[in-house]
This record gives C-alpha cells, sequence and structure tokens, in this order.
C-alpha cells in the first residue's frame, strides 16, 4: 500500500471509529467462513511492521478463529503462537480445529497459510471457568504515574502498527538508543488501541505483543529481531475485561537471558485499576 | 502395572542404570520409528502419576520425536506442549512434522495419539545457534544451601514418578499440608533425575516439571489439578548442558495469579554454578 493509500485509509478510519464494530482492529481480524475449519482473511496494511503485520495482530486473528468457531465452547485461558516465517501482506486462511473437547477445556490447533505453506502455527485452549478460590500473587509496578500526565510515543517515523497504539512510555529513558548498555530491560507502559476501543481476549492478545524487543532496551540499540514463539495466558475473565471498557492497560516486560541469537522476554498485563489481565512469554531471535 | 511388578522393575532398573543408556528415563523416551512422521512408543509405569504418567516425561518424548527426527536441524529454543486429557498406560503414537524450516529456526507440530484420540500436542521450534553478544538478566536465588545439606523428599507414599527424582526442598516450610494459607508460592528446589543421569535437552525438560502445584503451596493443601499447557524456553545450549554432567540444577517458581480455576506458574531453572538453563511456564487447572 502507497503512501497516500495509507493516509488516504487513516482518514477514513478517523471517521468511522468511534464505534468498536468500525475499528481497524476488527477489520484486521475480520474472518470469513470458506469451511467447516477454514477461514480467510487478509494482513491488514494498517498493521504493517518491519516484514508483514505486527505479530500481536497475527496473534489476534488467530485466536479469533477459534472464538467464532461454532465449536468453540468457552474463554480463552492460554495461547501459543509460533511465527515461522513473516506474513505477507496479502490474503491468507486459517484452518483451526478443536483436537479435544473435554466438559471445562478444549484444545485447538490452528495454522495460517499462505500460498500453500504454513506460516505461522498456533495451539489454544478455551475455558469454562467457574467459581473458586481465586487471589493474585503479582504485585503491580508501584509508584507509576497516570497515563495522562506522560505524553503519547509519537508514531512518526515509525512502523505503520504504531500509530493503531497509544503508548506511554513510563521511564522515557528506556526509549533512548544511544548505544550504552543498560544492566536490565525491565520497563512498564501504559498502552491500549487507538482510537480507544473497549479491550476484549482479542485486542488484549495484541497488547501482549506491543512491549519493544527487550534488546533495544537493554543494549539501547536496534538490532534485527523477530519474535519467534509467544504465549499468553489469560488471567481476566469476560466480566472483568467488559468492565475495563477502553481504559489503559499496564505492561511491564523484561528478558531473563539474552544468549547466542535468541532471548526470552516474560510480561504482565494489569488494568488500570490493579488486577492482572494476562501474562505473556516469548522468545525472540536477534542477530549480532 | 501392580506394585509387584513396580517393584520388580525398580529392583531391575537398579541395577543397570549405572550407564545413561539404560536409564529408566531413557527407556520411558525411547521411541521406535515407524513411518516418515510417526513414532511408537508406550507410557512408562516408572513415571506414574495420579492419572497416567507425569507431565514432565510426556513432554520429554514429545520432543525427543523432534530431535531424534531425521529431518531436525539443530537444538531446541522453544517447546509448547498442551495436555488434553490423561495419557493411559498404554501404547501410544507420537505424529510429528516440521511445518517450516528457516535458515536458523524451524518450526514443529507434534500430536500424542492414544486410541485415535489426541491426547497431547506440542509444538516446538528448532534452531541453530550462532554466537552473539549475550548476558543474563535473572539472576539465581541467593544464600541457597547446598544440596548435599539438605535430605532428599521421600518418595515413600508418594506417585511412582516421585522415586525417579532426587527433589531437595530449600524452604522446607513450603511442604507443609497444614492448610494455614501463606501468603505467596514462591519457593527454590534443587533437583536431578535419579539416579543421576547426565542432563540433556529431554531431561531438562522433564525437570521443567518437577515443581509442586503452587495451589498445594500457597494453601498449604491438596486440591485437584491438571496442568493444561506448559511452555519452555531453552536457554542452554548443547555445550552448557554437556558441562553440567549429573549435578543438580536449581529450580525458582512462583504463581503470578489464581481464578477462577485456572492458576499460572513461572519458573527459572539454573545449573549450579549460576546458569539459566531453562525458563518455564505453565497454567494449571484447579478445582475447588
Amino acid at each position: 500500500m502507497s503512501k497516500q493509500s495509507i493516509e488516504r485509509f487513516e482518514e477514513n478510519s478517523k471517521n468511522k471509529l468511534s464505534d468498536q464494530a468500525h475499528h481497524v482492529f476488527d477489520e484486521a481480524i475480520s474472518l470469513e467462513k470458506v469451511g467447516q475449519n477454514r477461514f480467510k482473511g487478509r494482513a491488514h496494511p494498517a498493521y504493517e511492521n518491519m516484514v508483514g503485520p505486527f505479530g500481536g495482530v497475527t496473534a489476534a486473528v488467530l485466536l479469533q478463529s477459534v472464538l467464532q468457531h461454532p465449536d468453540c465452547i468457552g474463554d480463552p485461558i492460554a495461547l501459543t503462537v509460533n511465527y515461522a516465517s513473516p506474513v505477507a501482506l496479502a490474503d491468507f486462511e486459517i484452518e483451526s480445529h478443536a483436537v479435544k473437547t473435554n466438559r471445562s477445556t478444549q484444545h485447538w490447533m490452528i495454522s495460517l497459510i499462505q500460498e500453500g505453506e504454513v506460516v505461522a502455527s498456533a495451539t489454544a485452549v478455551i475455558a469454562k471457568r467457574r467459581d473458586t478460590w481465586s487471589t493474585h500473587e503479582a504485585q503491580p509496578p508501584k509508584d507509576v504515574p497516570a497515563p495522562e500526565s506522560i505524553q503519547r510515543m509519537s508514531p512518526e517515523g515509525r512502523f505503520t502498527w504504531f500509530g493503531r497504539y497509544d503508548i506511554r512510555v513510563i521511564d522515557a529513558d528506556s526509549a533512548v538508543l544511544d548505544e550504552v548498555e543498560r544492566d536490565h530491560s525491565e520497563t512498564s507502559v501504559w498502552m491500549r488501541d487507538y482510537p480507544p476501543r473497549p479491550i476484549d481476549f482479542l485486542s488484549l492478545t495484541g497488547l501482549c505483543d506491543v512491549f519493544f524487543p527487550r534488546i533495544f532496551i537493554r543494549r539501547r540499540k536496534r538490532v534485527p529481531i523477530g519474535t519467534v514463539s509467544m504465549t499468553i495466558y489469560f488471567h481476566a475473565d469476560r466480566d472483568s475485561l467488559l468492565k475495563q471498557s477502553d481504559q489503559y492497560v499496564l505492561g511491564t516486560a523484561r528478558a531473563n537471558r539474552f544468549r547466542n541469537g535468541f532471548f526470552d522476554q516474560s510480561a504482565e498485563v494489569w488494568s488500570r485499576d490493579g488486577e492482572l489481565l494476562a501474562t505473556t512469554h516469548q522468545i525472540v531471535y536477534y542477530k549480532e
């Protein structure tokens, strides 16, 4: 898509993004059922990343194929997405099927296919929850300034998908790329869709991949990277997400080890009122 | 398998477990190739758990089907195992195929099948590593007493698989089940195969599932549980594992949230000399 057509697209979007039905995110994850376990979609230029679309929206559309599948028995508990090769900005098919349905859990295998090749695969666990003893163990980061007191990171000069999010970095210093190595990569950010969209399991999935690559933060420089595999555990249920509406969520991420081409990242996503909505982990390829 | 035959089995095992080739773990994860992408194995009674075999050995045999596959191009980076239903203590087939092979990474999908049904599914990422800038970020727990100064947890009266591990709980209090709730579930344990076996990617996979369910520790009582999905990121490469030989590894695990039937667990597995060998995450079903 040319720069002009992106601008046109953005201009059009602004006018029709006030209700969720027309949010660009919903366009990007919309699927057409073309067979019992088969859906057709298209990588959306509004979420373009370095090569192909932003990984978070790919994860969301893979989950979408489960959530809108007639066999789906509940809400997502776990999602693992493996990014096998770059998704082309073109049509794709998704094949998703329930490999096993139990009383309260259901296991899915999902493939995203372009030109006859699997470019991303995923597994998902769906569950019917029931009331049990429950408690938080992790605690949200302390003394975090309100999102309104921090400027939105400018999407100017960045990949297109950046414009689809409102990202407010709490430690501005963590976004400096002066090539002076830091001693850790833990950062926190406020984030939500842009324009705001009420959060659901699908947009939460996208938000789980918004974190900057930990290696950029640790080394304060850009190196070629690509997420290889991402896992999300959904702790929120439908009601707690509904309650959030389109408020900012708070993400905190860190790496555990960078080693010969791969590093991991673990992150938590909190609601503004301190509920742990999701924990998410990924392993990322890096060069140099 | 009857109690007598387990005892006979254990008696026989003792006599032939001094070299790795005959370690019971290797018996438990041995597969026979029966097709291009198909292997035949059998759930091993020596790793019996509450229902079916210990999940760690199931994860290991799923990974085994990749590592011994002629198409495999390197060492594991990521493994996600979804436990769809209990594995019966019987024969099984594993179907594993490389869905995509890139220059330095390779993506696999794997199914464990019994009686025509998928009882566990997995995805794995294999990689060829190369030398890059590398560093640790996570730090091992401090002031941990040597494993030799702690008693091995007795496998008496526990599930059979317990006897296959030498587990030394650092905070003995964490193993007390007096039903007085604790305010956190973080614990550390020394662990290795029993009898000792030089660690490799397969036994490291098993060790990643040795941690007690966090809910037992938090609530200090047993409730029905079952791991639904487990992910492992391998930070160690072949050389660093070889260097470890059969030494103890140190595991630290914690939960982030327990909520209406599911809790998560995040853990690190360290070598005795402070190298982060793996990070591992799981989501676990619980009742009550």
